[in-house]
């Protein structure tokens, strides 16, 4: 009997293979390719400028990922393809494109090459802020039904808001594209020759949902005119029930992975939640939180909610039978990066240098030693806008209680206890939205290694932290979709129960430093309010 | 005749001597001696730790500067001692310490070696902000008279608030005092003999005043029992006119300094005010500028208006029959720097190095080409609390409007600019008041250096900006006021017009860039109030 499945997780900068022994979940090769253009944010490969807050991709470049990372798997395990049951993918989103009627990228055209918005517009991309606010204004007028879904506010880094930036600055190329996909469906077409429309992504990011389906064609009009028909037309309404399948791996798809054609490919999940099964959240309380560039907060509830302040919630999103949430931080490592790339001086690189660490250990090990609210600093980390609960990305950051006594390391943790103040805004949301967050399980390479990160989390939120055990976590949760979607078991929790990973390690809050933390967590608030709730718009008019 | 004079400024970090040709103002040597002890904000010479927010220096360092400086300004130029017709010193303020009955610094005997209490208090000393907090209670349920000439509040940096401090903390010191004394006057009673408060001193920093004299015993009695007769006490009331002198150079002091005993010393002047003489700065709307480690603003004015806002004023404090009006901003050229020493990375500080220029300078190679506004970031630069216009050293800084794509430079200039806004609050309060500011002339290191910080200014402030040509601005001021109390000069006036310096450069606002400010100074205005005037006291709440 085939064991062998393949998870492939598609990330900011990266595809990652996964090749997993289903019996047990064992993970018995990886490999890691990094995207040739990266993200493009000031200009095309051909040197075309982009406009600010710009963030695309070559679509090239995920399907480098595919014909390099899976032969590399087989090789390096000896596993023979014929031993591969199934596979998945997870895709960072919404990362959309727009697609001929071969299913061909418009960026890969002559016609279209220098145009910005013929190519992937990556999930950060922000440039639809303007057409985002549109959208939000035209649904709060006519009191549009799926608003509520979302909590009142689309973001910019969602499908309509892309579609509607494309209409508007390149009418042409609107027209010229058959349908507006997301990366991940456009993988599942090139690979099985089905169109398809993952209920995910839809639901999550193309304002759908299971009861109502998309929008209706008087609010595509309302927004534009040339919209009213979009749906069934541009946007698939080829949405498959969460628990079946994309399809089966063509010939030329099998071709390309260097696997046998035939084998049944998962319908791909957002990467962020593709590790809900490898860590064996299912349902019941547990909150799961990836640090990654960004943050995000995934919770399955089996009850819907009203979702204010909550990104959205899709039904049947990842598991039949539950509501799947979803909140974010559009900056989380991406900040720190930030930072340390830019504000720590040369005597700190220099130490970290002879002492061979990272400027971000060296950074940690000074400020870990400060006591809750030492340092006087408070960072308001918008460096990226505000995914929940504002969902504004016209915010920005902010510092406040700097002294000529401030150090690199009081705002390096400031930033840090910023990003847990946000993730206790977020828990709140839920609650008072009748979701219960009892745990967390935080996923991502920060969880593994930041401690001083886990500690701040676990004493703000006040609550139980486990860092999930799969350090690959959204690609192995890939591979058990993979092996249910292979028959390997009947059902996702049958193949949780096996494949999934314990705890690496368990943060428990310190209750000095939780009720510390509580007074400067009250400060915080009122500066989130002020500043992202119309008391003081000033970072929105400073954007422009 | 003897033509020569000595100007001689004590500063933060170092003092420095002007042997000056009054017959045309040129400079004829100039020595800097810097202080051994530096500013003292950890620790004592022996290894007793200070208080947070502590700033000592060791009185022994001005008796070196003396030393020093004024043979070497007589060995370089060869001028004979005997040509030397009189002097006169400016300094820091208030910068202040306990002295016994013959006149020593408590400091310099065994018993308080090691009591910080004993050692002078540096101006940016700002350990007494409770006390300057009581002060400011205690006068407003008095309805203190005096109160409204500092807009009615009472800096920490200030006499009262750090006598106080020493009483509270060490009422041993206290007792033990014979006079707190300005360092400027108790050099002045090491060089002459003479005991003298002068008139600048005691108007700026003690409360006092021409026509009330010092707060009342009922007040001192209200804010501490054994403060009631602390006038004609522990606090001199021998405060001379202006244009009178401190007396006449001692045997011991002529022998210290290598001068002729029996040539005058003038009343000393606060270092920020010395360099107007320099400048050929009367009254008329002429605003002199100091920007160095901090920022001074002052103007004299015939008229006595009401002076909420500005720092505090003084009668006769420079100029007979002239008001002169201070007000200041705590951290200029010291924040600056602590941004380039702490937040500057590496690659800057190796192209920097590369191309042989300072952090400073690369700096504003990289932002001067930024549009007004570009960056997005807003800046308030409280990091050493707030001067002018509220008077609050609890205040911290705060950065506004950050990116992931915000670059040192963005930051760098956001401060500058916020230099300017609160420069721009601090004319405006004058403005109000009655006080006119037509022009401005800046004195300072910075203001010959930093082209683009000068242009900023005129931008922001709508003015012409001269340059003071005189590099040592106030040593030189000195100078001047040390050829009118030598008899070289019959008046003030009459000596400015011979030895003043003419502007070395003017700055002309540029209208574009007027008006792009004008909007960024009402962001600016709105959230100095919000965190200055009590919408939000975050920055006080950490602090604490």
């Amino acid at each position: 009997m085939k064991k062998y499945v393949i998870g492939i997780d598609f990330g900011t900068l990266s595809g990652r293979a996964l090749l997993v022994d289903a019996s047990d979940g064992r993970a018995v090769a990886e490999s890691v390719y990094e995207y040739p253009h990266g993200v493009m944010d000031e200009r095309l490969p051909d040197g075309t400028p982009l406009a600010p807050r710009s963030a695309l991709q070559h679509p090239a470049d995920y399907i480098d990922v595919l014909r390099n990372t899976v032969p590399d798997i087989l090789a390096s395990s000896g596993v023979d393809k014929a031993d591969v049951a199934a596979m998945a993918i997870d895709f960072t989103t919404c990362t959309m494109l727009p697609l001929d009627k071969e299913g061909m990228p418009l960026c890969f055209g002559e016609k279209y090459a220098s145009e910005p918005n013929a190519y992937v517009k990556l999930w950060k991309h922000h440039a639809s802020q303007p057409q985002a606010d549109r959208i939000n204004k035209v649904a709060a007028e006519r009191g549009e039904k799926w608003h509520a879904i979302y909590g009142g506010k689309v973001s910019s880094e969602w499908m309509i808001p892309k579609i509607l930036q494309i209409l508007e600055e390149s009418p042409e190329i609107y027209e010229d594209t058959y349908r507006f996909s997301e990366a991940a469906d456009w993988l599942s077409l090139l690979l099985t020759g089905n169109e398809t429309h993952a209920p995910g992504f839809a639901g999550f990011k193309a304002l759908w949902n299971a009861e109502d389906g998309y929008p209706s064609k008087e609010f595509f009009r309302a927004l534009h005119p040339r919209m009213e028909n979009i749906v069934g037309t541009k946007l698939s309404e080829n949405i498959p029930s969460v628990d079946s399948i994309a399809g089966y791996l063509s010939e030329s798809g099998a071709a390309l992975l260097g696997l046998e054609a035939g084998i049944p490919v998962a319908l791909p999940v957002l990467d962020a939640q593709a590790a809900l099964p490898a860590l064996g959240i299912i349902g019941d309380g547990e909150m799961m939180m990836i640090l990654g560039t960004s943050g995000v907060y995934i919770i399955n509830d089996k009850n819907k909610v009203p979702a204010e302040g909550i990104c959205g919630y899709v039904k049947d999103g990842i598991y039949k039978g539950y509501y799947t949430y979803e909140a974010g931080q559009a900056s989380l490592g991406d900040g720190y990066d930030w930072f340390v790339r830019n504000f720590v001086p040369e005597e700190y690189t220099a130490e970290a240098r002879k002492r061979g660490i990272s400027i971000h250990k060296l950074l940690r090990q000074k400020a870990q030693g400060l006591k809750v609210g030492e340092s006087g600093i408070m960072v308001l980390d918008w460096f990226n806008g505000n995914r929940s609960v504002l969902a504004d990305a016209d915010l920005s950051g902010m510092i406040l209680g700097l002294t000529l006594r401030t150090k690199p390391e009081d705002i390096y943790r400031a930033i840090i206890e910023a990003s847990a103040f946000g993730a206790r805004i977020i828990i709140e949301a839920y609650e008072k939205n009748g979701v219960e967050v009892k745990t967390i399980c935080a996923s991502g390479g920060i969880a593994l290694k930041d401690e001083m990160l886990m500690q701040i989390f676990a004493d703000v939120t006040g609550r139980q932290l486990k860092v999930a055990g799969a350090p690959q976590a959204a690609a192995l949760g890939s591979a058990v979709r993979a092996a249910v979607a292979g028959g390997i078991y009947g059902s996702m929790e049958e193949a949780i129960k096996v494949m999934s990973v314990p705890a690496a390690r368990i943060y428990t809050p310190i209750p000095e430093n939780v009720s510390a933390y509580e007074k400067l967590y009250e400060e915080y608030k009122t500066l989130h309010d002020y500043f992202g709730r119309g008391g003081n718009d000033v970072m929105k008019r400073l954007g422009k």
